[in-house]
């Protein structure tokens, strides 16, 4: 069984963002899985999308079973062998697993980020990522990796570092977020914003959290992230009790506008609560604004083509027939870019039922696909190793 | 140009609830245009969806505009024309319009209702509508109508009292709610019910409403409304000012968590703001509930062409294709269910970019559905009216 071990580097050195501001004296908490080779070849980097963590795969000491969001993916044996790759995950910055966010000390001030914590963008991400391998001795990645807000950190890799990424993969995701997924991200950060234990983003110094608007944004995200045939499946119109139960003394039966009366209900509402119970608020915000501001197409007057002629990486796109949120569309849109660009790309468009979510779960052809994919970078790699050793 | 007037009836009886109680000493409002006929043949009741009223066409004295929500469909010598038919439109019990809501006082306890007002569904208010048509004097209606929940109640007509409905004309509707749907109405209901505004529902007696949960009700509302297609034509990724403005004396730019960056953020707001000024909380939460509840099938087994074959009205049902609230797939649920009992139907699937929204919309291709539909049910009554005549 793969121990992880959860580490933290700190970063004295100013990282300038995209905002115009810097960040400086942070630390990104990060895990490693698999040994690095003798030419530091084989590292894959996997980002985390918006509440997962640098703890990807793995069992802590002492646990018996994994609690890595993306375990059955990355493992001894696993589509992501940790036997042929060093595979890191890394906490995003502003996120609250660890890695320096809204919740720790502000260097300039003395006092806690709160809501001055500063807008921090997918490619601040890749940014600070890259200085996090430097600091590894990693200059070039065999693959970066992810889903959903993972995915568009791959990609910006991709465009951002093209001499340092050999593939890129990209997991249901989106070359930038559309009106209506900007529309739910922003009724999820009005809902936390205008809780009024929010308190203008400085809650912790009052002793509260805004868990009634983190329990609205949970169950919004849960909503976009199962497709609607699947949730028909799991809860369809299952009433809790029969509608004709005698509820009370005088003869009248269970209707209520404010009790739990179908599956669905209970689902969300327990989804929310334990969600509110471990999520901070402010990470919340800037999560959810790195995905709306992500968009390299912007600088190239909406041209994706020409926004991602920069890469040189070789790509795996895959998409989920069911997700709505980030749809095989918008996939398409990218693999058409590339292949304008004439890049070297493989693309699945995964005919599962589970919307969203499915790139965390074990659809077997999925599971297929990334196998065979990450078997050919590792094939690739022991060429180069050969010839390193031979020239040696 | 049309005139309309409000008027109210009082019912001094008790109304059986579904839900085992009853609700005693109500009014309804409602608004009536054109004529009845001498026979009283020539009555069309229009239902009403989740936020309007009987105010459904027409202006009240001194309006140069409309503020009826159908309008377009609805007056002189328009697809439900009132020079042919006498048109009536009512408030829903538990409504915040007029009719008898939380907002107003229990008979029973000198009160305000606030959240002990009565579980209200489809079916009560199908039987207070058939009340009102009794006070009228009307037996038999030419039409029932409806949009979406008045949908809902237009096909309950047909199961309810199946010899008072000539046609139903069902509108953008299903025949139950998706799990999804409840899901988006229980978050809203969340928001509501979680906002410390509200008081358990007894926020009238605190002077406050609680806004922050009705605007974020709203929000998600709105996106539902909408299809992503034109959600991105009408806002898209637009941003209100550019990111590499300057915002300040560091010269950073304008990222911000908090302030409206994209145009649709400023659309929700704003729907949001405004909703939040006119509409009753618990209201909202009684007309979601009697969403989700409806479904006809349920005492069937799930049986939906069972539950229908009571129906003996002919039926116009109408999708629109971009609608994912109430997709065109729940319209033929019913359409092939009313085949199984071979009944009389008509059945429009129209390829309109808007929506959920589209059922109140100027589309050409629907437009002309209702008004054709309508003329036919016109010819049909001069065909009654004037045998009726000779028999005289």
């Amino acid at each position: 069984m793969l121990i992880a071990t959860p580490q933290s580097m700190h970063f004295a050195a100013a990282l300038p963002l995209q905002s115009g501001k810097a960040i400086r004296d942070y630390d990104l908490s990060f895990e490693t899985y698999g040994e690095l080779n003798a030419d530091h070849s084989n590292a894959v980097l996997v980002c985390h999308a918006l509440n997962a963590s640098h703890h990807v795969a793995g069992v802590y000491k002492g646990q018996d079973k994994s609690e890595g969001w993306w375990d059955n993916m990355i493992g001894p044996g696993k589509p992501v062998d940790t036997n042929r790759f060093f595979v890191i995950g890394v906490n995003n910055l502003g996120s609250c697993f660890g890695s320096t966010g809204p919740m720790h000390i502000n260097p300039e001030t003395g006092r806690v980020y709160g809501a001055d914590f500063p807008v921090v963008t997918v490619e601040d991400w890749v940014d600070s990522q890259a200085r996090l391998l430097d600091a590894l001795g990693i200059s070039t990645l065999a693959a970066v990796l992810g889903g959903s807000l993972g995915g568009m950190q791959a990609l910006s890799w991709a465009l951002q570092y093209p001499q340092r990424v050999r593939h890129a993969v990209v997991v249901a995701s989106a070359p930038n977020l559309t009106a209506e997924n900007i529309a739910f991200n922003e009724v999820a950060r009005r809902a936390i914003v205008t809780d009024p234990d929010f308190h203008g983003g400085h809650f912790y110094q009052h002793g509260v959290t805004p868990k009634r608007g983190l329990r609205i944004a949970r169950m919004i995200g849960h909503i976009t992230y199962l497709s609607d045939d699947v949730m028909n499946e799991k809860f369809g119109r299952q009433l809790r009790r029969a509608l004709d139960e005698v509820a009370s003394g005088d003869g009248s039966y269970h209707y209520s506008t404010l009790d739990v009366e179908f599956e669905i209900e209970s689902y969300l509402r327990y989804q929310g609560d334990k969600f509110a119970e471990y999520f901070d608020a402010n990470t919340y915000l800037l999560i959810t604004r790195a995905l709306d501001y992500f968009d390299p197409a912007r600088a190239f007057g909406g041209n994706l083509s020409q926004a991602l002629a920069r890469a040189t990486a070789k790509f795996l796109l895959v998409s989920f027939t069911t997700d709505w949120r980030f749809a095989p569309q918008r996939s398409r849109e990218i693999v058409k870019a590339l292949l304008n660009s004439r890049r070297h790309l493989s693309y699945a468009e995964i005919d599962a039922p589970h919307g969203h979510d499915a790139f965390l779960l074990d659809d077997v052809r999925y599971i297929g696909v990334m196998r065979s994919y990450f078997e050919s970078i590792a094939k690739e790699l022991d060429g180069t190793e050969a010839s390193a050793g031979a020239s040696a």
